[in-house]
């Protein structure tokens, strides 16, 4: 049981975390912490938050759990913000989709990497912002990733962990690295892509029309662009390194698609595109 | 009203044609064409075709429409096969994916351009295939883009539209390059994209483990790498020189998003993912 929960950053995920754990009756007092106050008012409207302010050190006094749920080019400034005023024991975890990033932002504003600092992902969301778009079932059945260093204290991971449970996720841990490599391949790049085919579209003769002869598949394939472009910019910077060595061996891989397009026999076309449905289909399987 | 509608390729396409035809009751009797028997009985048990053969010779033995909606690597068999069966007055038409490619396929099978084909396409689709898949609704509300030629008898063109109205789609013309250049923009990479995106992962390391991080964005982005290869395959040939432009303009944005990355501002990011998410916004408000 939480007592006192300070969220930053009452959004999509940080709102749908306070709707899960309210329903699940594992939160006692939520401290809602955000810059744009008509969000905020929405938030408390909602009964999402019990109290709110803008003002993240106020925020996190006396909580016993601390959670960020901001852009990753915000992270740096809440923790600087936050570093003087938490309990002794709280405990801090956060959101963001690029791990190594979040751990070198607090590394920088704490002077180490606090022990009772979780740093987390929990791998769920729409194409949607805003409290108005969280609900509590969100991260049913998701998983949350959990990058702790060694030094982190084992309570502080086991109360992050519960925090999850409570929502119905599942929980796992791997190191920062392994995260950050995996999350470009399977959420970063797939971004970039929707985000470069869209604008490659309207910058096409015949823009104004293009999009009415998109089909379903199109619809699905592109949802992601719909995405918040400022908060996918700090995700590909912050993980800008991984992402580039994704990205050229993603592109170099569709050279040889395009040079494939030469084979009079279409036989590597087919070969990949069998291996890559062999793979989707029994990925279906494995989540349905 | 079409009397006698011969159906070469009782699939998803050819399938869902019928049942909504049947629907309409727009259509007389209805002819299955195809190869493998299995799908062709599952067919008849479910009443979408009336009879079936796997001679498309004699399938088009007295009907007065015929639709050719087998892949398109195999168009060229089936032009030949039925050029010396086919009535005096029946309009043929099809739906593939390249127009470009059955024109040329037409043209090589009929020694010219028949002045009752009506080359079309219905921008429709799931990433599933076979009668099975098959839906009378699969139309409604979709784009059907036909691309005859300046020979073309406009008696025919009126009984290809009236056909897909009675289907509940929208009708329009284009020329067919035109169409083959939309259509490798908005279609065909998007597939490639996709299916190069999967097999991509098939790669790494952890390959067994990675579909298990990923979140419900990478679903619906890689819902179209479930579609058929060989289909696809096809589509890719026959549109290689469109799909090869294309792609090498989609592959130089990527390397200059790349190359972004390297500018601590990320303001080309987040431009360039502002307008995408402007423009796939604004097409979700024109369809909705």
């Amino acid at each position: 049981m939480i007592e006192k929960l300070a969220i930053i950053g009452v959004g999509l995920i940080g709102g749908s975390l306070a709707r899960a754990l309210r329903a699940a009756g594992a939160v006692g007092e939520i401290i809602g912490c955000g810059r744009a106050w008509p969000n905020l008012e929405r938030a408390l409207a909602l009964g999402v938050i019990d109290h709110a302010t803008d003002d993240p050190a106020r925020a996190v006094s006396g909580a016993d759990m601390v959670f960020v749920a901001v852009p990753l080019g915000v992270m740096a400034e809440v923790f600087n913000a936050i570093k003087d005023k938490l309990a002794p024991n709280a405990v801090v975890t956060d959101g963001g989709s690029v791990k190594t990033s979040v751990i070198k932002d607090a590394a920088a504003a704490f002077g180490t990497i606090p022990i009772n600092l979780v740093p987390g992902h929990p791998v769920a969301g729409t194409e949607h912002s805003g409290v108005e778009a969280s609900f509590a079932e969100l991260y049913q059945g998701r998983r949350v990733i959990l990058t702790p260093l060694p030094a982190t204290q084992p309570r502080a991971i086991q109360l992050v962990e519960r925090m999850w449970l409570a929502c119905g996720a599942e929980v796992i841990q791997m190191a920062p690295e392994c995260h950050d490599e995996i999350l470009a391949a399977t959420s970063h790049l797939p971004h970039v892509l929707a985000f470069s085919l869209v604008d490659m579209l309207t910058q096409m003769r015949e823009h104004n029309e293009i999009f009415r002869y998109a089909a379903g598949g199109f619809r699905d394939f592109s949802r992601i662009a719909s995405s918040n472009p400022i908060m996918w910019r700090d995700i590909c910077m912050a993980n800008r390194e991984t992402l580039r060595v994704t990205l050229r061996k993603f592109t170099k891989n569709l050279e040889d698609l395009t040079a494939a397009l030469d084979d009079p026999t279409g036989d590597i076309l087919l070969q990949t595109f069998e291996r890559a449905k062999a793979a989707r289909d029994c990925y279906l399987d494995k989540i349905s």
